[in-house]
């Protein structure tokens, strides 16, 4: 059986240029078994693509007519504009005509649409978007979550704590992941009313392999391989971390470990714990950015990761 | 009228050593009105001061025959132990013998020996503890709260933004500082129910430049000389910028910019909205560290920024 992925050919700020060549670009890398579907406005993206001169076989064209801008209201955009990309690409998600959906389009009308379509996986309290930081002695850790929940209760982060868990097993391979509870110290009675409880959630949690608090200074080491916080903390870590490689760019610094901080080099967020494959793109992808954003649905697709969460989620 | 500032010499891993000798270092860079105050073991004090060859005129000690270690709990070691060098240090802050105190000790027993003996300035509800970002045209910015208050009130983050404005324009001479408030999106609506109402609130304050939210890559740039945030997030930013400095250090990288995130030039964290001039310094402090230490307090004793506090606080 074929892998679809759709990539929203209309989302993002330089599309559909750039879709358009990452998706070339992710067509000579993913498995012989994969297709990439475009979705977007069909005689455009044709012309797109005679233009660049692309011939992968390995990519399709679905149509839709219209497109939710970056800055438009996401709940009244995908209620106005029901056959735009992001509605249509949700629309193939849920009946099982594609297998994961991306986009570097409007993020809010991306989250709520996954909500209202797809929906969150039976069980789970808050789905969380999940980011990636490079860990130093190679390999990335997961952040849950990066700004989907600003604010969290205590069993919400558990459940972060969980889903990462299970991300981090089926899509990176990684045995037994080490979970850990972003925090001020080490000490399980430090922190925040949130942090205090969460951490005694978690540590009965006999599923996960959670070591306990970890601090700012242990994103990059290997302490953990999940990072569970909420939403408003881990949108502050990601968009530092952005920073700090910006700055090593301007000062052209180079350094293989630092440029795996690029946004290019992940792609995209995925969101988790909804029924499906989503990734969430950065508005400014470039080509490489989409193809990796492409690469890393079609992995997520790969391993059934949105299956595994629900199988936990039913047991 | 000469400006003493204590430094206690019993504080952090390395001391004596390293106070001592961070406390020559300063002897040479202070004002000629000033004069450093070892507080600790007289005898053990004077032996370093001659092991090391020291000869400054401006270096006194007063005794104190006790030490709170690193790992003691703050209030029980600072009961039973009244004659350590943090207590008499607070004594003579509270007596008006000194103008500051420095110490690279128990972080714990520096806050609460703060709050007990010299205490909160009338009006301020939660003192705060402030730590400095660089930034990349100059200068550094104040971050206020970087973990004394984990979880904070509406109010008490605006009272960080008049307090933080108030360190900006005094100690770093910043004429009406622009404060900025740490959140994950630029729009006022956005965040968490903390730092929505916090925005409302800050937005009404006509004493100080409130400039709106802030992101995570806008600690480095010109939008805020002041970041507003309760102490998790300001302890995560903190301990993530140093966890950069480290593996940029590991990797050898020299850049006049990125140097500066070095604790050592930075030196200490002042607590702020007390009745005092409190630094407190990093537990690994070096006498490079010590040194930028004591000259943080002398800033701040020059300035009587405790006191621009409390009249500001009065009004």
């Amino acid at each position: 059986m074929r892998v679809k992925i759709a990539l929203d050919a209309m989302g993002g700020d330089y599309a559909p240029d750039c879709t358009v060549k990452g998706a070339a670009l992710a067509a000579q890398e993913v498995p012989d078994n994969t297709t990439i579907v475009l979705v977007g406005k069909k005689d455009l993206i044709q012309q797109k693509i005679q233009e660049f001169g692309i011939t992968s076989s390995n990519i399709e064209i679905f149509n839709a007519d219209e497109v939710i801008g970056m800055g438009e209201h996401p709940t009244k955009a995908l209620s106005q504009k029901p056959t735009a990309s992001i509605p249509v690409g949700f629309g193939l998600l849920k009946q099982g005509v594609v297998n994961a959906l991306c986009s570097a389009g409007n993020t809010g009308a991306m989250h709520v649409g996954a909500m209202f379509t797809i929906k969150a996986i039976e069980g789970i309290i808050r789905p969380g978007i999940a980011g990636f930081v490079p860990k130093e002695n190679g390999g990335f850790g997961v952040i849950i979550d990066v700004g989907a929940n600003a604010d969290c209760k205590p069993d919400v982060l558990y459940q972060f704590g969980e889903i990462g868990s299970l991300y981090a097993k089926h899509v990176f391979n990684i045995d037994n992941p080490k979970v850990g509870l972003m925090n001020l110290g080490e000490e399980e009675q430090k922190g925040t009313l949130l942090t205090q409880a969460a951490h005694q959630h978690l540590r009965l949690n006999k599923k996960i392999n959670f070591v306990g608090n970890i601090e700012g200074r242990d994103l990059f080491n290997d302490k953990a391989d999940v990072i569970v916080c909420d939403g408003f903390t881990g949108n502050v870590i990601l968009k530092m971390a952005e920073s700090f490689f910006d700055m090593l760019q301007t000062r052209e610094i180079k350094d293989a470990y630092f440029d795996r901080f690029n946004y290019e080099a992940i792609g995209g967020s995925p969101i988790l714990g909804v029924n499906g494959n989503v990734v969430i793109g950065h508005g400014v992808s470039s080509p490489m950015a989409i193809k990796n954003m492409v690469l890393l649905g079609q992995k997520m697709a790969d391993s059934n990761v949105h299956l595994k969460i629900k199988e936990y989620f039913a047991e």
